[in-house]
């Protein structure tokens, strides 16, 4: 490699090497805590709703959230075992990916990452004008970096999306091939651990061992909150201070902050239902293999597997299963949430009965 | 005008014309609501927490929320008197600008706006790489619209974004104004309305009338709500449509689409606080009046106003009262939100000692 490696830049020349121009100029919404008994220096109205709401404490409906979701990046800094200041919220990863791309794609700039994958990067690189480019997973799912290496060399992408564990395929990076990626290529490493939970393990805790690793971390998943939309991006501070300068001021809605507070002090909850989830995955592919599915080994809560039985997510429709079907390069592949032991067997029930018509 | 006139043009001549080549050719994440007893198709967890929150009903804490806001959408259609295919709900009026700069501006494209005026406009430009311009108010601070469309006729923006009534000043355009602005210039005029219910009238229902309007509201000033964060755009359906391509999904949390689904049903509750602000608005102006301050009519629940008081924000502070100070070109000029009765008196009586003082 005749760049030098991120990794050896120091912080500041590694903001200027990947940060926009125009980001780096900005300056962030600023919002003060004054105390005060008379607040009327930002036009909220009066609390005209909800104020009897049955809700933990009094909300103050007519303020504005919390800009910085300080408490709540705190609880979820003692559950990741990171500071605070490695973190920023928001409304679900979509909008740390937005951040992201925000804050690091000019026209024309390239952005790399495994195909198949979570199908809304490259929407994402559209829109800031970037240009998109994967590489394929191996005929078996599995993730060959070494391949991802050689592409980030010869296109010299601004950021390399990793989803892991690999939404929609299950497939999973080591430590040691994420830090490979990280100290082969020169860009900013984004690992996509919405489905983390699930899996061997997080590269949470190495965020500041590096100046361009950023991780993302969702409660969708694992905590069954998706309907609040809380996401999180941790990463070294230069990078999260970077980041607040482009996030829309109070861009995380006080209820989402409420409830992720509360749920991130009873991840008890979210372990037990994990090991569950897992248990109820081993049995569920072991199951399909016997069927002779062409099913692939996932460390997260769905399974990815291909079958040529004839309109087989039409079929499980009609009596009430959904499953994610794919199509083009994907035709005949499917994903399945792995749901309780309930669903999961009117599941396999469902294709045991196609299988058994199909071989009658 | 040699231009043709945006509203001569079609809908689909219009679009060509102002969004953005990248944006034209893609796609919007589609999301079904197929009817199910399994749901295995998106990869939610269980609901894990909350599920006994005494909500008015049960949340289903697991599950996306819904896309598009479909129910949410209706009401407040309800409310405007314009239909819910014409509406898009997002995190704020703060997501919708942003999603007019994705839909619209390419790097170097022009954003035309009044100074002094909302600060953000200027930031959310320079972040999608567009180059900001502004027409300065009048010595009074009133609106000049035939400066405004001089200068879009010499720059030619593809947006102008008209804050009204205007924040900091509380400034008002009239419709016949709004008017003149979208016939005599050729760019995507936005009306941000923000402040609206405390003014005269609001242009919403005119957007079905041109191709190139788009009115922006929300809840966080009269509903009293900016703790849910949740703000409108209003268009005729063809720039609807390709915002929604733009729109992040899922955008919208599941607690703010319900909350503001309850309160969008009981609008009498703001129709009653908003008249309330209007007679403390006046009293409180002519009271300032009467202490000899500069101090600006309002269309808004703010006052504008200047003082030469030494340190008056600091010395409000002091006594629990936050307004607030602007900088710079408006060294002297401040900002103070229209509360109730002893909200206002206690910011007037302060106010009255210190003038008290001074001329003592």
């Amino acid at each position: 490699m005749q760049m030098p490696f991120p990794s050896d830049l120091r912080g500041e020349e590694m903001m200027k090497t990947f940060v926009r121009e125009t980001i780096l100029n900005l300056k962030g919404y600023e919002t003060k805590n004054t105390p005060y008994v008379y607040k009327l220096d930002a036009n909220e109205g009066k609390t005209l709703f909800f104020s009897d709401q049955a809700t933990s404490e009094r909300e103050d409906f007519n303020r504005y959230p919390d800009n910085e979701a300080t408490v709540l990046c705190e609880v979820m800094g003692k559950f990741l075992g990171v500071p605070t200041e490695n973190i920023v919220a928001g409304n679900g990863s979509s909008e740390m990916i937005e951040l992201i791309m925000k804050t690091f794609i000019d026209t024309g700039d390239g952005v790399l990452s495994f195909t198949p994958s979570f199908s809304m990067y490259e929407v994402f690189t559209n829109i800031y004008s970037g240009r998109f480019f994967s590489v394929p997973s191996r005929r078996d799912f599995s993730l060959d970096v070494d391949a991802l290496i050689a592409k980030a060399n010869e296109i010299k992408p601004k950021v390399i999306l990793l989803c892991n564990p690999n939404n929609p395929t299950g497939a999973f990076l080591t430590e040691a091939e994420i830090k490979k990626v990280i100290e082969e290529t020169n860009a900013i490493i984004v690992v996509d651990e919405a489905y983390i939970e699930f899996s061997d393990g997080s590269f949470v805790n190495q965020v500041n061992q590096y100046e361009n690793v950023i991780v993302l971390r969702t409660v969708s998943k694992a905590f069954g909150l998706a309907s609040i939309r809380l996401g999180f991006m941790v990463a070294n501070k230069e990078v999260i201070n970077i980041i607040k300068k482009v996030k829309p001021p109070y861009n995380l809605n006080s209820l989402s902050q409420k409830y992720g507070i509360e749920a991130l002090q009873k991840t008890e909850k979210m372990s037990r239902y994990v090991l569950e989830i897992k248990q109820e995955r081993e049995k569920l592919y072991q199951e399909m293999k016997k069927l002779n599915i062409e099913v692939y080994p996932s460390q997260a809560n769905f399974l990815f597997f291909k079958s040529t039985l004839v309109d087989l997510a039409e079929r499980l429709q009609e009596k009430g299963i959904l499953i994610r079907q794919f199509s083009g390069d994907l035709a005949w592949y499917y994903r399945v949430t792995i749901g309780e032991k309930e669903e999961n067997s009117a599941f396999l029930n469902g294709v045991k009965e196609m299988v058994s018509h199909a071989s009658s």
